[in-house]
């Protein structure tokens, strides 16, 4: 389906005004609307797996990966845990108006800066309805006004859900247009989106690598980068071996498919006899193919001898800037943390990584010097995730170094205002 | 000066380099620096004349401005005042490390977030030496190497600073090329420079409208727009028109040359007739030249029969929009406090508004409704500035969403990073 750049802009023109009305609304309006959204979803469920079955029909038609028409399928089930998540955004508290900074200047006006909406987002992602569903939430309960374009292969299953949320807005005193669908299942009808610098606030692409690249790089609108990971777990010469293969192994195998999943191993050299044949086979025990350098595949060889056989394959550059999000892992023997800490700068994509260590210098030197994302001291790299870290709900994980790094929640939505306070204040 | 893409991409991959050493010092390294470049600009003052003096002739040759020629033209005491400024950012806090939220997770992970800084910063600007050292200093407080690229009537000027500063650095123990200059005064040296995504991590344009929305529009590195402000001054129905006299006529005339100056009035239609003549007046005295609609002109007209006659030209709706930088105002009644914020949505630049009115859910609808960087009640928009907030010392004030809203001081030029400590956590 093709649409016109004024298509797209009459939507997010028409989002503007709807980002207006809600930026005043205090929680209680917006949980209400919340809940009416939820409650509407469940009753409403008939029609809406009718629609997503149509997109279900098409995708398999295609000839679909099964586990992408099973990321588009929505059941009853689904669709009541999709409820469930609005009520809970519904629980959490709302993040505009929060006080950051306050007190009063020498002349005696007040100052404080406070939380604000964005104003309108737009979110680009791939064929997963209950993102639909869980970025207008989001956005609602931040006070912002969202522009969904989600992918062509779920364009009927997200015109019905958005059907439901709008009526359900409306019913509950919001603007309908607070939760809007881009027109168009073509990649001109992003294009159109990332162009309307001063209508749309914000885009946030979710979902492959080529998709957030052509984002970042043709996007007039600013652009929040999420979810890239290449995420490392370095060995350190103190550490605890024990634990180092067990999250070693968690890092990488307890859900390989997504971003904060270990993608490369890296050990210091004087643990490397003593941590690696255990590692190996703690690994090949999982069922992950490791791609070793020639101390890793020598490794491999002594293990071999002491009776078992880790698959070990040669590592090439690819393998170090590779994110599988399989279970495959690269690994590689290193000088000291700081050639580790190279190796990451080089080869990483800031997202995560982990130093496994006992020593509290070389976890403060890989703190201070990995500029990623998150960093774990001793603890999965699966770690980094809004849900884990207590956020209640997330919206992505940013890899970008502006406006927010690391797991996105509520208050990753908002905005600033400075505001001042003073009866008569004049500059001087 | 033609540059290639490779030398400027050659600069950056250094500044990358010395960002990495950066990071991890501590406050009393960056503060020596700080200081021994403080010194040297003291102590070499001679050589950054000699330099100056050729960029003040060769613009004086060129026909420049006089204002332009002074903001251009280093003595002594302007030397002498930017090394101060110096010791000045070396007495402020160090944001790096600062912790912004941290607890513990029920799995027993500490998790913290905490400052980092942001890695390289490139700052395009114009033809003010002052601004060199300025953005030098402020960077590496905040840990980041930082790309200076000045206009190119100061190019002498620059690379004599830059010599002395990269000089003091290196005689600190910091790397020299934690400050370097952008090779090159054509605009394809800015091109390059905001190609580099992945080895500049943010790009700040300062200067004139033009500049901001080239680099705001061809950046493939994340950008902070600053500085472009199209303020208003809103008197309310409830206003003190005393207090609104003087707030209009400070916020307009104070220094009307700068981002925070009121270029549009806007007067609640129950208080124009009471308000405007007077308002007329204290404009007309301070030499302003009134904007106005059909409203005020027929005030301006009332005036003139009580004996002044204050000059108000019709209002276009290229005044409405005008950053005039100059003693003009525009100036309209609208009919509801409301209307006054569809009026600055419509036509202001989301840098400054301010709202005289002794009505609190007046000054709380004014304030949840603008969508401004600042809201000043009862106060001059001229106050929205670093110094004036406390800061110590700006960057720039963005007028963006994202990162930083308002004024910008040294926190705001860090990023974030999540710190998890754990003792071998692993997700389940």
């Amino acid at each position: 389906m093709n649409v016109s750049a004024d298509d797209v802009r009459e939507v997010a023109v028409r989002a503007r005004a709807a980002a207006a009305l809600l930026a005043p609304l205090p929680r209680a309006a917006k949980d209400a609307a919340l809940i009416a959204m939820a409650d509407a979803l469940v009753a409403r469920t008939p029609d809406i797996l009718v629609a997503n079955a149509a997109d279900v029909t098409a995708a398999r038609a295609a000839g679909t990966a099964a586990g992408l028409v099973d990321r588009l399928t929505l059941t009853p089930g689904r669709v009541a845990a999709i409820a469930a998540g609005l009520r809970q955004v519904a629980s959490l508290p709302d993040p505009v108006g929060e006080v950051l900074r306050g007190g009063v200047r020498p002349n005696g006006m007040e100052l404080r800066q406070i939380r604000v909406p964005l104003g309108v987002v737009g979110i680009v992602y791939e064929a997963r309805p209950n993102v639909t569903v869980d970025a207008a939430g989001l956005c609602l309960k931040s006070g912002n006004a969202v522009l969904l374009r989600g992918s062509g292969s779920a364009y009927r299953s997200n015109t019905a859900l958005i059907g439901v949320l709008r009526d359900a807005a409306a019913s509950a005193g919001l603007p309908a247009d607070a939760v809007q669908l881009v027109p168009g299942t073509d990649h001109e009808s992003v294009k159109h989106l990332i162009s309307l610098r001063g209508l749309v606030d914000v885009v946030i692409p979710r979902g492959g690598a080529g998709l957030i690249r052509t984002v970042v790089e043709e996007s007039a609108v600013p652009v929040i980068e999420t979810g890239v990971g290449n995420c490392h777990v370095y060995v350190d010469a103190a550490a605890d071996l024990g634990m180092a293969v067990a999250i070693t192994v968690n890092s990488k195998v307890q859900r390989p498919s997504v971003c904060n999943a270990a993608e490369t191993l890296l050990v210091h050299r004087d643990v490397a006899d003593a941590f690696l044949p255990r590692a190996l086979a703690a690994l090949a025990a999982a069922g992950v193919t490791v791609h070793g350098d020639d101390q890793v595949r020598a490794a491999a060889g002594a293990g071999a001898g002491a009776g078992f056989a880790p698959a070990v394959v040669p590592v090439t550059d690819e393998d170090w800037a590779a994110e599988y999000y399989s279970l495959d892992i690269a690994a590689g023997v290193v000088d000291s943390l700081d050639a580790a800490v190279a190796h990451i700068r080089r080869w990483g994509t800031g997202h995560t990584e982990a130093i496994i260590t006992g020593s509290l210098p070389a976890a403060r030197r890989f703190i201070s010097t990995c500029d990623s994302a998150a960093i774990m001291v001793n603890a999965s790299t699966r770690f980094t995730d809004g849900e884990r870290f207590g956020f209640g709900a997330e919206i992505g994980i940013s890899t970008q170094k502006l406006h927010a790094r690391g797991p996105m929640g509520l208050p990753e939505l908002t905005s600033t205002t400075w505001v001042g306070i003073g009866d008569g204040q004049l500059v001087e």
